[in-house]
């Protein structure tokens, strides 16, 4: 039994690898739901989402998200009426939210949801939401020093005032509308400290046949971070029997995808694999880096945990299970080390 | 100025010949909400919608309801989730009750927010629903003799219990879910008692310009009754100066679409436009009818209306506004008469 903790599309793509060399029942895929909203009155979960359509092969392999043959009428005929059309929402994909919300309204948990989604689109594995409580990701965006007046235009022409909660912008004003442009000083987790782990992440931690933990190759402060800020996870990860391994989502100071090098400048931290391994220094037993990042092993392997450098670069289906092997390769060797 | 009240497709036809006709300003169309209705967590109103696309000549002219180069996409895609799909819902139709759910949910009126989306389409007369309350219409099945025992199943195994309001059916569900199959023998309006017409509506019924009004060729029980019922109108209608006419949906015999006559027969009625007439006698000053059921008018006059006959069947935008020419001309001699 694996138990996978995923974030968006690189965590989906090495979910993916996992669930195409290992039996069905023996993968655990959990998912951030930090970055889940509430749009036009729908719920979205949009991690969830990218990793139930990559397992189920409904996925948009061009965007990484979304599904694949996705047509985009209601989004226009949206946009006639004044409707919100920053967040793009597809036909097929509305689907999802629209069932989603009625489920959640009728009092069904995420978990239930989720998994019987996941049934009847044909996915054997099981994929959990992180909890069934709303955790919601903020971002504190950095307020630009005196001598250097921002760009930006402030709603109502107002300044940020440091210190105060009206700058906290929810994730997706950050992450889609606003195209990750502000800078970032901070993250909380909304709603995380009363959030308990879902049912089927729980079980999975407890599972006798559990054999490893990988946390993806996703962002570690808006994808993985609100996985392990979720009460008990941490705790659980710290108590394990089995080991831990990482995956760097930061490929030779580059970022396969999304605002996470872009985060770690702005937080100060050193935008590469080995900023990632000072991230999960303490957590984990190994971090896994692609093969150009190979200098860094040593400076890694200093910080206490054990590096293998391969082959990263998820471009297929046949690449994603390549790494899946060689992580679970790595990891099964850390335990019988 | 002229009020129309208005169903779905006939009734929408009509008023898109009234508006081809009209100066802009001149022309309300009041149309019923009876027949909206919850469904996958949105507000669906089926008759403002069809008078709108109408309008706006947006409308499917083939099916006579939703609009025309519609998509289905996110009804396979609720089909493959097992929601349900009993209920169509196009792509580009969606949007409409995605974004006017959103904007009642955040405490808006039906009337402002048809308001602002007939604005947005490019509609220049004035579009409203009966209603800012929800009435919801409801049909009682007929409770089939002992000795002819239904072939129809209830559900859970349950015999209708004649005098029970578990026999009560939402109006989409007899319409649509049930394809209109039982047999009807009563209509009731829940929440009517505490409705106000719209205020749209209540100021045109006031309007000094008023110089007609036209109810249009929809369903007398499910289309038309359930505005006369909103509290006022009924009083306001018998108070007016000017005069009242209708058109009859009942031609040769026939319903021109839906199950008005089927209905008629139901409920014990003369299945035709005398029917039509026995039903609005006491309102009404006038009847338009088919030419074809030219033989009606005597009997119909002789309840004490007048009545027209002509072309009434709207194969086309040109005969929507020729018949609507029509109406207004027998109108016009009413008033002088």
């Amino acid at each position: 039994m694996i138990l996978a903790l995923a974030g968006g599309v690189g965590g989906a793509k090495l979910a993916n690898g996992l669930a195409r060399i290992l039996p069905p029942g023996e993968l655990t895929v959990a998912v951030n739901t930090g970055d889940d909203f509430e749009h036009l009155g729908l719920h979205v979960s949009p991690d969830l989402d990218t990793v139930m359509y990559t397992l189920a092969g409904l996925n948009n392999p061009e965007t990484g998200w979304g599904r694949a043959g996705e047509t985009w009428q209601f989004m226009k005929a949206l946009g006639a009426l004044g409707g919100a059309t920053w967040f793009n929402l597809g036909d097929l994909d509305l689907a999802t939210h629209v069932e989603r919300t009625r489920r959640l309204a009728a009092g069904e948990t995420l978990s239930a949801i989720t998994a019987d989604f996941c049934a009847r689109l044909g996915i054997r594995q099981r994929v959990v939401p992180m909890s069934d409580q709303p955790v919601r990701t903020m971002v504190k965006p950095r307020s630009e020093p005196p001598h250097q007046p921002s760009s930006r235009s402030w709603v109502g022409g107002r300044q940020p005032r440091e210190g105060t909660d009206s700058e906290w912008l929810p994730f997706q004003d950050y992450f889609v509308r606003l195209r990750c442009e502000p800078r970032v000083s901070e993250f909380r987790f909304d709603g995380v400290a009363v959030a308990r782990p879902a049912v089927g992440l729980v079980q999975t931690l407890g599972d006798a046949a559990l054999s490893a933990i990988v946390i993806c190759p996703s962002n570690p402060y808006v994808s993985v971070d609100p996985i392990l800020a979720v009460p008990g996870v941490r705790a659980a990860l710290a108590q394990r029997r089995v080991p831990l391994v990482a995956v760097s989502p930061i490929v030779g100071g580059q970022a396969i995808k999304g605002p996470a090098l872009k985060m770690m400048r702005e937080l100060g931290r050193e935008p590469s694999a080995l900023g990632v391994a000072r991230h999960y220094a303490g957590l984990i037993d190994g971090l896994v880096i692609d093969r150009q990042d190979a200098a860094l092993a040593a400076p890694i392997e200093a910080l206490g945990m054990r590096a293998l450098a391969t082959d990263t670069i998820m471009g297929d289906p046949a690449a994603q299970a390549r790494l899946a092997e060689a992580v679970l390769g790595f990891a099964g060797g850390l335990r019988s080390a």
